[in-house]
């Protein structure tokens, strides 16, 4: 078998042979085959595509390329969710509590945010203490202990990922559904959970921009999955403005302690329910609740303490300061340093979502490359969203810093700039989205 | 600007500025882009195209990588000749005196055989002491002497070519108008002629195997060439069987003076003399003759003898032995080792023709690898051609190997079965195909 004619059978639209595929990742991973080689297959699978057969297996053979992390010490169904990125994105902090008051565990590999996304591991170290590099050998314990796990990728996962994602990176091959789908799903796969939820969102704020093209993703991931043997799932969910009232490490830590005590935004209730009840069934765990009688379900216990209890049992459990036993300590808090007024009266047409978590970054929320340090205090505060009718001088949002972090007014006032033209406010209401687009399975 | 987003273009079908294309084949060029890279931009542009602009700058671009060569002191119109290549291609070799007789200077840039398809040079190599390593600064001179030079492509000719084509060779992406005209264009422009004429084969010998893709090939290579300025004219000509009644080295140049001497195949008549018309024509050397009659005047000359002692000067002039001042010495002759006989009656309905080059290799008239010898009497001599009625027994083609090698039973009777096989006889006669298909300009 040589490289140069598997090439050539996907530059002319031809399906690959596991074997193949198999000969492919092997060669990845052992550095075998020349790099030029490889980024010239990966732009012949962008533009000519895979089928269902192949990306299962181009997948498998990742997941395979690595250690198989074996979760079944958890003696129960486990759990893993993955969100393609989004923007004021904190679904997975609700959810593994709410999960956990179902009896579910759940092991969540999750990676530090980068570009106008940000990263649940990332949020969470917004606490002091809060440990988040957690070694593979100690899920047993953690889980043991409060029935979740929250890990930053562990390296020996699914290493042919990282060396085709790196090459992806710097050839223009990163958008790709064969791609994107084995790439993710190959770490969901070495992962080990028994139950594999997708959130595909879906508009300015993601990757995926329009509906057609993330349904298109959700699918592959499932048809992955299913063929893998493992049962999945995707929520299709709006991305198209910042999820809820905050975008911002230790902010939109301080919206999840609002929405466990009840005063959440609507858009993320009915995300993390829509979610929290597609687990709850793939993992048969719903006691006989369906439909709506389900979803009041994970609404009550999301908000009524039960979910809150478990998220301190979680922040406990890796080493997270807690005030009296109950409220997170944060490493800096929020300082609202300037308001973004309306600059007309009308309805908030749209918002242009990745250029807020552009914005929220410049404040200090993000990172632009890997060793970037992050502002945990720095973030915007949304005080009105898509739909919301405005008199010119309302406040839109707040532009936030840490109270130990210093902003110059020439950095603020630019970034009120780009907030500014990332609202677009209409004399027209925009259409009504709903949060979840929709749930494929 | 960055290569990645130069690539990200092309991966979403845009078309590439000027600046972009220059800045891409000056990093080739120096080394500064990495191949990884290099062949991502090959692989989109493969499935994504050029469109003419696109393609004229970067056969401009790659032109100009290296020496461009000046023959203005030839005085008088250059012409420049190109062959995509084929089997028993002897077409050079008896263009460049006819044309001399008509004072056209030609200045040959050829390469050696590889693969299927033989090399012009090594048809002249197999003439003893016949040099085909002509520096560029020794051209003027050979030019004074008979008004032809032939030469192994130089090296320093458009080096973002070897470069690129060498990565395509690995990476699958050889198969692209748009590159296989900018390289073919890019040696022609370096070359510095003025008039360059375009030999695209089309057929089961020829790297274009259809008509349709062989007049693109030619209208991109025209567009090319005439955006930049240079007179150029391109004829299609049937490469679907052998051309003319030999392949291989020795058995070549042989036919080429069969050919002068009134004996020729008209296959191979009718190309020379079409070709030579357009050449004259747009040299403007027609001396009022057109049409016909320019045609009988080509054929004449070519055939009386004319064309010949213009042969035998260019011989001399680089250096081959002739004996008794006008027959070449080969290194070796051909001996027929076995004739392969029709194994049914009926018509010479096909011959797989790249099936037939191959099998010359075998006998030794090729290389495999560029460090392979040759042995220059092997090849094959054909005595039916396509449409030819063939009883059974009657001999279809004899297979040759030089009389100072040897060539074992084994090896002889699996050419045999490859010819055999590339044979389809049948009870129907074959659509007639004209040797000239299309001249374009």
């Amino acid at each position: 078998m040589n490289m140069k004619d598997i090439i050539e059978l996907k530059r002319y639209g031809k399906p690959l042979s596991k074997e193949q595929i198999e000969f492919f990742v092997k060669g990845v991973t052992d550095r075998s085959i020349p790099d030029y080689q490889i980024s010239a297959l990966l732009m012949a699978i962008v533009l000519n595509g895979m089928n269902t057969e192949e990306m299962t297996t181009l997948t498998m053979a990742m997941a395979h390329s690595g250690k198989m992390l074996d979760l079944s010490f958890a003696g129960d169904v486990t759990v893993d969710k993955h969100s393609t990125g989004g923007v004021g994105d904190k679904v997975t902090i609700l959810l593994l509590p709410l999960l956990s008051t179902f009896g579910i565990k759940t092991v969540k590999l999750s990676g530090k945010g980068l570009g106008f996304t940000g990263g649940t591991v990332d949020k969470f170290g917004s606490i002091e203490g809060f440990r988040y590099e957690i070694p593979a050998d100690e899920f047993p314990g953690h889980l043991e202990k409060c029935g979740m796990v929250i890990s930053g990728a562990s390296p020996d996962l699914a290493p042919a990922d990282k060396i085709l994602y790196a090459l992806r990176d710097v050839t223009g091959t990163v958008d790709s559904i064969p791609l994107i789908a084995s790439s993710i799903m190959s770490k969901k796969l070495a992962g080990g959970a028994d139950v594999i939820v997708l959130d595909v969102t879906c508009g300015s704020g993601a990757f995926m921009k329009d509906f057609e093209r993330a349904k298109e993703l959700a699918r592959a991931m499932i048809d992955i999955g299913n063929g893998a043997g493992k049962k999945t799932v995707a929520v299709i969910t709006d991305m198209d403005q910042p999820l809820g009232n905050t975008c911002g490490n230790t902010l939109e830590m301080q919206e999840v302690l609002q929405t466990f005590a009840g005063r959440g935004n609507t858009d993320v209730i009915e995300v993390v329910c829509r979610i929290a009840a597609e687990c709850i069934k793939a993992s048969g765990k719903a006691n006989g609740l369906a439909g709506d009688d389900l979803l009041y379900e994970c609404a009550t216990r999301l908000t009524n303490g039960q979910a809150l209890s478990k998220f301190v049992e979680l922040i406990s459990s890796q080493g997270g300061e807690l005030k009296n036993g109950l409220n997170p300590v944060f490493k800096d808090l929020p300082f609202e340093a300037m308001r973004v007024v309306a600059p007309e009266s009308g309805y908030v047409y749209s918002i242009q979502t990745d250029a807020i978590g552009n914005a929220a970054n410049h404040l200090g929320a993000g990172r632009k490359t890997v060793n970037d340090t992050i502002d945990y205090g720095a973030g915007i505060r949304f005080y009105a969203k898509r739909g919301d009718k405005v008199k010119k001088g309302d406040v839109l949002c707040s532009l936030c810093h840490g109270q130990k972090a210093e902003l110059s007014d020439d950095v603020l006032f630019d970034v009120m700039d780009e907030v500014l033209s990332a609202y677009k406010i209409s004399d027209e209401a925009p259409e009504e989205v709903p949060a979840v687009m929709e749930v494929l399975s």
